[in-house]
């Protein structure tokens, strides 16, 4: 946890370093609060849209927008770790498109277009969001719904204020070949923060779940379900 | 916290008989998350509101709809306790109604109409909250406000979930005389079951801060301001 790690250019080199382990605790379903609560929230909360065409924003190995086709909904994953995305079209099941955050919000038209859902699991990191949100009502359609789900505060320890953070990914399997995991910086937020961020880029909360341990109960997770807020001008929403 | 103090029927009645001991703590600024923080959240939050006429749900010895008063902003406090009503009337500068939260659900306009602020600050302590909310929107302008301030989930301690509880009042000073504090019951809800019933009684969240302890930046409340959902037909506001 040096000063070098905490810098937020390493978040995206963190997950060039950790595709393969990441990859790999994926899809042997060894993260513990994925397999007891949130990979089941998800996906309900996407079906529950009853969506045609989903955009999974930053989709790593790609499980969820594997898991949608399952389903029979249409969906693209797009993710700015080259590794990851090799990952994913490996073992198909959807579209899959190398883009960095930046690269989607200077051109969002590069994912497609017309989604009427777009969902992103675990994968909005960095601090400034506003722009790439503000993009996001571009391709969606007028009725979209933008699916976060992300870290609940509750469980996350730690002074409760928007900060940048650690994970040493201590709690995870080591990954093959003795590799050990390269420190992943993430910013923090709070629940206000959130909140605010989602009103700022033309957004209106509309659902709020909690995705809970299933024996104590505890919330492993903050699932927010919002829609276009079509009240807004233009300009509202542009960055 | 025997059973019986637990008996959401001794909420009303802990109001009774701690009305002297409550309205002597309120008065000399004895509650310390209200003095650092909370007092100032909720005023600031309904300033901004820019309203002309107030609600103050459950306004205790009435404080708040004093403390409008002063900034020039026509409020009329409620609450169903006699001795705290009798208490504000007696100090003054607003009108004060005795109304329990049953007969202002069956009759809202006893308190007025054309309400464009409600405000409710710690005074949500009801399990059945959806009655009373769905009333309200028999006595709101279209584009009235409702501002609730409540105990931050964080703050609160114990199982994340759902459920009544007891406040013993064991942090704050003994009432004058030498009397006891009477065990109040109130109903702790999970962030996501406030929004839950925001959404379920027709309103949409529209901010959401977290007032904090200044020093140790602690989250104390959850401060919530909701519009009323005109996009809902009538009978989505029904009880």
């Amino acid at each position: 946890m040096t000063e070098r790690s905490l810098h937020p250019s390493n978040l995206t080199a963190s997950w060039r370093d950790n595709a393969a382990g990441w990859t790999r605790a994926v899809r042997t379903r060894a993260i513990e609060s994925r397999r007891l609560a949130t990979d089941a929230a998800i996906l309900a909360a996407v079906a529950a849209a009853q969506p045609r065409h989903v955009l999974d924003l930053g989709c790593g190995e790609g499980w969820l927008t594997r898991a949608l086709g399952e389903m029979e909904i249409q969906a693209v994953g797009v993710d700015g770790s080259g590794p990851l995305i090799q990952a994913a079209t490996a073992l198909g099941g959807g579209l899959y498109l190398e883009l960095s955050y930046g690269e989607l919000t200077a051109e969002p038209e590069a994912a497609g277009r017309d989604f009427d859902c777009v969902v992103a699991n675990f994968a909005l990191l960095e601090e400034d969001l506003g722009p790439l949100l503000r993009a996001l009502h571009r391709i969606m359609t007028p009725t979209g719904q933008l699916i976060i789900q992300t870290l609940h505060p509750l469980a996350a320890g730690g002074a409760y204020a928007d900060g940048w953070r650690v994970e040493d990914f201590r709690g995870f399997p080591g990954p093959e070949n003795g590799h050990t995991w390269t420190p992943m910086p993430w910013y923090f937020r709070t629940l206000g923060s959130w909140i605010e961020l989602l009103r700022a880029t033309g957004f209106q909360l509309h659902r709020l779940s909690e995705p809970g341990h299933p024996q104590t109960g505890q919330p492993l997770s903050l699932l927010m379900v919002a829609r276009r807020d079509l009240s807004l001008s233009n300009e509202g929403v542009q960055p």
